[in-house]
Formats: C-alpha cells, structure tokens, sequence
C-alpha cells in the first residue's frame, strides 16, 4: 500500500500511471499490427522527421523505417520504455502482444518497474520543507552544554507522567542542540525523568555539570505534518487567528488534504512559528514557493502544553531560526 | 540525525557501536606494536589453537604466526574487518597505525561502515508488529463495494470539520478494504468531504453505486505508535482500564519509552482492541512475545470521537481482526 503526503501527489501519480499504461496499450496494439502485416508503411506526417508519438514511443524493431532526427523514448530523460518494459506494465486483461515472448522478460525488470510506479512523492518530491517538517515520533539523543548564564534555555511541562518540552529559548544551548517545542524528555545523563513533576527536572539540570549534558528525547508525540499545495491564486486554503485555524476554504488544498479547524500551527516549514504574531506567520506561509509544510497540535493539547505562559513573555524568547538537517 | 523506534533500540546500538569502536582502537594498538617490533612472537596460550580474541580479531599480517583453527573475525558472519574498515572507524583522537597507509582507504568503504553503524533498530529490526501498528499519517486510496444490507459497514464522526471513521463493522466490505479506526475520510467518489456533517456523508453514501465506491483516507491523523520490550518479569510496565491507560511501573520499558497515562489502547501490533474487555486485553498483550507496538490516542480526542456510541453495543460489532500488510 503506498502513501501519499498529500492528495495532489496521488492525484498526479495516479495520471502518470494511467499515461503510462496508455501508451503500453498503444504500444501492445502497434505490435500487434505490425505482426500482422509486417510491411505496411507507418504512418508519418511528411518527411519521417516527425515520427507520431506512438511510433516514437514504441520503436518498432522490426519495421525498418527512417530512422527519426529526434531521439526516441528510449534514450530520452533515462525512461526505460523497452518491449521488455511496456510488455510488464501492460494490464492484466490485454492479451500479450504476438511477436514478444513473455516467458523471456526477466522478473528484475518487472521489480524495477513496480519501484518506479509505487513513487509516493511524484509531486512534493524532495522538498526541504517536508524533510525538515517531519514529526517521525522517533528517539533521538543529544548532548548539550550550559550557557554563561548556567542555564540550558528550556521550559517544561509536566502532562500524563511525562516531561515536555514548551519553550527553548533562542540561541540557547537547548536551541543549538536542535530541541523543539513539543519534544518528550525521556532520560537526562541516564535518569529517567517518566513521572517527575517540572521542579523535579529543574534541579537535576541544576545539579548536573556544565557540560555533556546528554537528553534523550521522543520527537513530538503530540504533533503532525501536513502538506498543501498553492492553487492558482496563490492560497493554500486557510485561515488563522492568534496561530489557530480557524477557517479552510472549500475545494482548496487544506481541504483536499484534511486540514481541520481548532489546530494550533506550531511550524511552517519547519520554522517555528509558536508565539510570533500572525502578520508575520501570512508573511512566512506567502513567501513559501508552491509547497508547504505546517506543523500542527490540536488545540485543546497545545493548551495544556502553554498554562502558564503569556505569550508576550514568549515572542522574545522562542527560537523561530530554520533548522538544520 | 538517526531515530530510534524505541529507547532499548538506542542503547543496543550504542553498545554495539562502541565496542566496534573498541576493536578497532585495539586493532591499531596491535599493528603499532608490529610495526616497532615485528618479529617478537604473538602472545598464544599453549599451542597456538586458542588465539587471544585481540589477535583472531586483528589478523596481523605481516606476523606470520601459525594459523587457529577456528575460522577468524574475516569470514566470521560476514563482518567486514579488514584493516581498512578498522581504519574507517579509529576515533579522530587516535593516530593513524604507522603501516596502514590511509591515503589509499577508499571512501567507499568510509560510507558502507557508516551506514551500518547508523543502523536504526538492531533490536526491533522487522519486527511484523511494528509495520503493523505503524502510523504514517499518508494518503491512500480503497475501494468498497456495498454489502448484501446495501451497507458498507462504517460510522463517522465529524470533528474540526473532517469526517473521521469511529465504527468498522467486522467483516463489512469497510473492513476488507482496510479501513480503521481513527482514518480521515476526505474523498467519496471524488466529493471532497471536508465540513460535511454526518448526515451528508451518509446521504453520500446512499447514493453511490453498490460497486467501486473509491474513498481516499489520510491515515490516522490523531494517533501514534509506541514500541516497547518485556522485561525479565515479562512486563511491559504499564497498566490500563477500560483501555485507557492508567499507570506507568518505574524503570520499565513503558517508563523508558515515555508512555503517557490517560491515552487510549487502540491497538496492540496493529490488530483493533476498541471495545475489547481488559481482560482479553491482557491476553493479546501477554501473548505477545519480546517486542509490542500500541497504537494510542490522547483520552481527550478518543472520548470527542466516540461519544453517543455505547461500548456494549460497540462490542459485537468492532473489526477486531490482524491485518495483512
């Protein structure tokens, strides 16, 4: 079963897919053809010089025409449009063509033409945004040091018995060593920390060195990405107020993609955009090019994560830098 | 950065990592000693059948020394130790061993080791379970047919404007297409179902034909998966009732792995335990061998989703079965 990020990447696959199987028909047919009668002229505009795209995509070995000035489909971008090929992509109710054995086409082809045809990304591709929006749920081990002032620039929050992460301060060691909003702390320099109230956790940084302080984290249990595409007139599909949806518009991207209302966009890109105003979050999702990647918490989790905190306190203090990756 | 299923996935791979490290430190110790004094004879207990596991695991060269009977560390299990992988892995703070010239270390062999020692899950590995229960939050396309009741066997909730599955029914056409618990549904037959109520779904519904119902779903958008091991007692560490889990033991996997209490079992290894009383639970659980994915849901989300649905009645009906994969 293969998964999409997002429906405009299905979309598009499913009509490579359906082109890809047209012209193995087209091609299953002009064989045919051309088995049945081998010396009748293929037909061209003219001179030879414009072979039809189904002469060109198919190559006839046996026809023995003019050989066409542009290269055919063969050479052209790396597609591989071999018999061998066309014959293994053909569908299962097309009979095989006469004139190819399909007892001799090796099973290798077949399995990289099954790799090429399951592509999950046709359209998002290798977009940065999506790599560094990714919430894997993973764990991961960092090593962070203490800053001239003592501290590591993190706040935490105590919810269902574990510790998160709710605010790192920019340009602090925690930013540097790539926390995030939203990450579970589960060991700190080899203490579990499964049931320690928030104090419990500031008095261990406060009594471990200033260095090789090593944090093992979960990766945002509470959170997920979703990606949309912008439509002709340059939206995704959305509004926001104080960085919650509020709003999708019908038939647009965040529409198609299942956006819902009452999420709370944490990042875009994989910018964090918690506590900036949302001015400058329309001005960071306009810049963005044809994708985008939010990072979104439904808002009832996000609100447990954030009592406590103004968020005035906040937008000095939270690290909004792009991260590495 | 690599990311680990599970925090005991992590620990393995950093023993393994570091004793690789340690073999290699020996391995350049040993070819220093060689190098300043090639000739002294290698130190054997008796008669040269026991080589010491620095040696057989080092293979000097230029020693010429009376070959063990056991097959050495070369051709052990497929290990690649030859002095250039040795070379590959010397911390940075090492120098290089005087023989081995590392000019001539090809790059290739560089890369291989470091995709083999940033290996993701030595423990967990390809463990059935754990695809099973994964929760990839994509996009895919099914295709239903109706039942002999005219029904495909599906209840829906809207939340936040999507339409979410909250009952499929065993043996439903909506069972046998793979739909589960928890999927957004956001295409029917090409109508975007994004702020339909319930009614408009079901309506939708009604008036498909009984065959080729395509539906496209994005993949439990509220849920996550959880790894954990059984410990020596055969414990995973966490208690639950009514599925929803109530307590964290200290120290156990559960701890480690950052298991939060109030969250709801959905499913264990991927098969559905909604509705399920404790105690068959506890069985499913209990039967499983070392290594277990839950698949769970905040008990906030899980009571939005499920509310005006009794779980007596609830009981009969739940699609309960292992899904293929």
């Amino acid at each position: 079963m293969s998964l999409y990020p997002s429906l405009e990447d299905m979309l598009v696959d499913k009509m490579v897919q359906s082109q890809n199987t047209a012209i193995a028909t087209a091609a299953a047919q002009q064989q045919q053809y051309q088995a049945y009668a081998p010396s009748a002229p293929a037909t061209k505009d003219g001179n030879g010089l414009y072979p039809t795209f189904k002469e060109s995509a198919i190559h006839p070995v046996g026809a023995g025409a003019v050989a066409p000035m542009y290269p055919d489909l063969f050479e052209y971008m790396g597609l591989e449009l071999s018999k061998e090929m066309i014959q293994a992509n053909l569908p299962q109710y097309m009979p095989p063509a006469n004139n190819v054995s399909t007892a001799i086409v090796p099973q290798q082809s077949a399995v990289s033409v099954v790799n090429n045809a399951n592509m999950v990304a046709p359209v998002t591709g290798h977009f940065t945004g999506l790599q560094r929006g990714q919430v894997t749920n993973g764990i991961r081990e960092l090593v962070m040091c203490k800053g001239a002032d003592k501290k590591v620039g993190l706040r935490v929050q105590a919810i269902n018995k574990g510790i998160f992460v709710c605010v790192v301060v920019k340009n602090s060691p925690a930013a540097l060593a790539g926390l995030r909003f939203g990450d579970q702390i589960l060991q700190i320099n080899g203490t579990l920390v499964a049931g320690f109230s928030v104090d419990d956790v500031h008095k261990l940084l406060k009594k471990s060195d200033n260095n090789n302080i090593s944090v093992v984290v979960r990766d945002r249990p509470f959170e997920r990405a979703i990606t949309l595409h912008k439509d002709s007139s340059g939206s995704f599909g959305f509004q926001f107020n104080n960085g919650t949806i509020t709003a999708i518009v019908k038939d647009s991207s965040a529409a198609r993609n299942g956006l819902l209302v009452d999420q709370q966009l944490l990042e875009v890109n994989g910018q964090n955009v918690i506590a900036m105003k949302d001015k400058e979050i329309g001005q960071l999702i306009n810049a963005t090019e044809q994708i985008i990647t939010l990072t979104i918490v439904p808002k009832m989790i996000y609100d447990v994560m954030m009592k406590k905190l103004s968020s005035s306190w906040l937008r000095g203090k939270m690290d909004h830098s792009v991260p590495d990756f």
